[in-house]
């Protein structure tokens, strides 16, 4: 009988028990602090409906990457990023809602792309988004920042400091209205310009130059990435009201106590429904991790599902390309992790089995993290090694002397030392 | 424009906060209970290649409920249970793993199946497994019966008290054996009697009879449900051998503390794998949830994937089954479930922002979950209004006079009492 595949599809995660309770000891420290900040937590569908996911007006390169299928008559796909679901439901749940809503997300997104460092065709984002009705003031946008910078420092003994670069959409758009692009020039150096540190300086200008071919537009746009945006103020409205939304956000973000903050035109986000200020965080010690979190505001995406006015500004901690990139870079100490086991239970025989799994019952009621070797005719050799092996502190032996006097011999693993007590005595031991 | 729907497509569970709150308490006691037992928690892949989750040699419904695609060359699905990608996990990971390995898992399940109640297309099930090299003790099969009663009793204020009724495959196997069944009508029979509590009694019977079409035969099955294993001891040693082992099981369940377990030779599982034991929890006050948790022992799985021989044993809890359904049923009651915010901290205008922000971040270091209101030019009745809305137990009000002396005015939303003091007073009170 030819033997199925055991390695999982390429691009997809598979975590050993240590490095699972690493990501997950992240997790829980992170949408711990997501809870204390009032964020709720939401657990929404992966399987949204074709016509959710995907847009006629979609730029984004992600509509060529993502999981499609059709059950039935019902064409449908799995979910690429955790805003697209969160819109539909705060429409479909206008009246259950209080406002601002203030919603996290955990869990996996796909995006079916070429395996490369780093990418996976699925992994974990952590989100949190704050939507309200009508109108949502820019204070949001500095709380969603805040509150990213806190997440992401309470792993800090794991990914080190980080900063975040603050870019406009508004003031591209006011930049190419300026220059007098036509629409579809606007995509495409948008598009470009999320490409910007994935490829050369040179490469950027011929591309550049491809859509444009016009010099004097072209250095303009290279400009930026050079002075940023002091030579167009007082171009236009438009551009001096994009400047001064961002230059007044950096105030608000001080206020905020968000550290390392800086203006960083080139940063726009990959997602077409961005339409205000958009972040992205770095890590200081990673820079080869790339974006650590990314977001920003979105005045327009609920529309598609709803009449009523939504306004929304959230973020994507890249849960999965932060945490287990740093585990392949080999910067975990994962021994740090291993299996958290107080006592192994081990019965000499089959006769010790019942005496032991009372054992085992009072160690667990007592909240003792217990485990029993039931392979009880094994030798002792054997669980002893077992013991060993799942990193137990004590070894709990029931042998026929321990069953007849219904005590237990408790060995610490450490320290090699051994004692015949009983099992009240024991219990205050391992407590 | 036309508008996108709202709704989940249909079967796929969409929840409010404070009933995700609810299941997240539910799960997170549950998943503990089985950390202090010893077992490994495992995220593995949600995709798997099609050739692993299907079978020529499969006789289960699942195959045609399976959510398969292609992307590529590579033909893919999601998976329907959790012990398939354990299996494969398991044989990937031999030298990694220490044996007896013990492993949790709490994941998203897919099957395309027509929607019932209780029954839906995206679920969560909570698994746990005991898999070892060559040989395994029955005692692991009762272990993993104490722990689900262990796991589900960690929820007994919710779902009730619950018992356990066990199967036997190699009870049917001989007694089929005896009957002297063809391998298709053994198939076509084991289908039927996982179907038996779906349909009536007469329809039950004509459907033996067109498979069987021997009226003594069909009578000999049908008397294992009114008088079990009695009229067939003795009468192979296949069926002798097949009994034993299931009354010295309930014996050794005895011995492990499970209370209220049962023989019933009607539980066979509708899983094609399991070659063993089996067994079905069922809650008591809910019968009409059907089963809450069920596995059984399957010492051929892990063949498809390795050359060593691995035996295992585990069980799935129905987890969104029963508690989706708990709540659907008006069972639980989710104001206790509504969002633990203890301030509402409420900025009178733009210019009381700054204060209430360091007020905010000073609460959220002490581990005080606080949120603010930052549409800060809405009025003061606005402001009350949202810290009702999200249940604050106090509401920390700065207005223009706060901010000026350094204090907070503080409100206890309960009792409706306000006084105007120093924060770390203020802090004292909410601590």
């Amino acid at each position: 009988m030819e033997l199925k595949p055991t390695k999982p599809l390429s691009g997809f995660i598979e975590l050993l028990p240590a490095q699972q309770r690493f990501v997950d000891t992240c997790a829980a420290r992170m949408l711990n602090v997501l809870r204390a900040c009032g964020f709720s937590y939401l657990d929404l569908p992966a399987i949204e409906r074709a016509e959710v996911l995907t847009d006629k007006d979609n730029w984004d390169e992600i509509e060529t990457q993502m999981y499609l299928f059709q059950k039935g008559d019902t064409k449908m796909g799995l979910r690429y990023d955790g805003t697209v679901g969160l819109s539909r439901y705060v429409a479909g749940h206008l009246n259950d809602l209080t406002f601002p809503f203030r919603a996290s997300q955990y869990s996996k997104r796909y995006r079916g792309e070429r395996k490369q460092r780093g990418r996976f065709r699925e992994f974990y984002q952590m989100d949190m988004d704050i939507m309200d009705i009508n109108t949502l003031s820019t204070n949001y946008d500095a709380e969603i920042i805040s509150v990213i910078q806190r997440t992401l420092n309470s792993v800090s003994e794991f990914i080190g400091d980080n900063y975040v670069l603050v870019g406009s959409r508004p003031f591209w758009d006011a930049l190419f209205d300026y220059l007098e692009l036509t629409e579809e020039q606007k995509k495409e150096v948008f598009v470009l310009i999320d490409k910007r540190d994935k490829i050369s300086d040179q490469e950027f200008a011929e591309w550049l130059s491809d859509i444009l071919k016009n010099e004097k537009k072209e250095n303009e746009i290279k400009s930026v990435f050079i002075d940023g945006y002091s030579k167009f103020l007082n171009k236009s409205d438009n551009l001096d009201g994009a400047i001064s939304e961002l230059t007044d956000f950096m105030k608000t973000l001080d206020v905020f106590g968000v550290k390392n903050a800086k203006i960083d035109l080139s940063i726009t986000r990959g997602l077409a429904y961005y339409t205000g200020l958009v972040f992205e965080f770095k890590l200081a010690s990673y820079p080869e991790l790339g974006t650590a979190a990314g977001g920003g505001r979105y005045a327009n995406l609920v529309e598609k599902f709803s009449k009523t006015k939504i306004i929304g500004v959230g973020a994507a901690i890249g849960f999965s390309r932060i945490f287990v990139a740093l585990m392949e870079m080999g910067k975990i100490d994962l021994s740090r992790f291993e299996q958290p086991v107080v006592a192994a239970v081990l019965p000499m025989g089959n006769l010790s089995v019942p005496f032991a799994m009372s054992v085992v019952n009072t160690l667990r009621d007592k909240n003792i993290t217990a485990v029993a070797y039931l392979n009880a005719d094994k030798k002792f050799k054997n669980q002893i090694e077992y013991a060993n092996k799942i990193n137990a502190k004590y070894s709990v032996i029931i042998g026929e002397t321990e069953v007849e006097n219904q005590l237990v011999t408790i060995k610490d693993m450490g320290a090699g030392t051994q004692q015949t007590i009983s099992l009240n005595d024991a219990i205050k031991i391992m407590e």
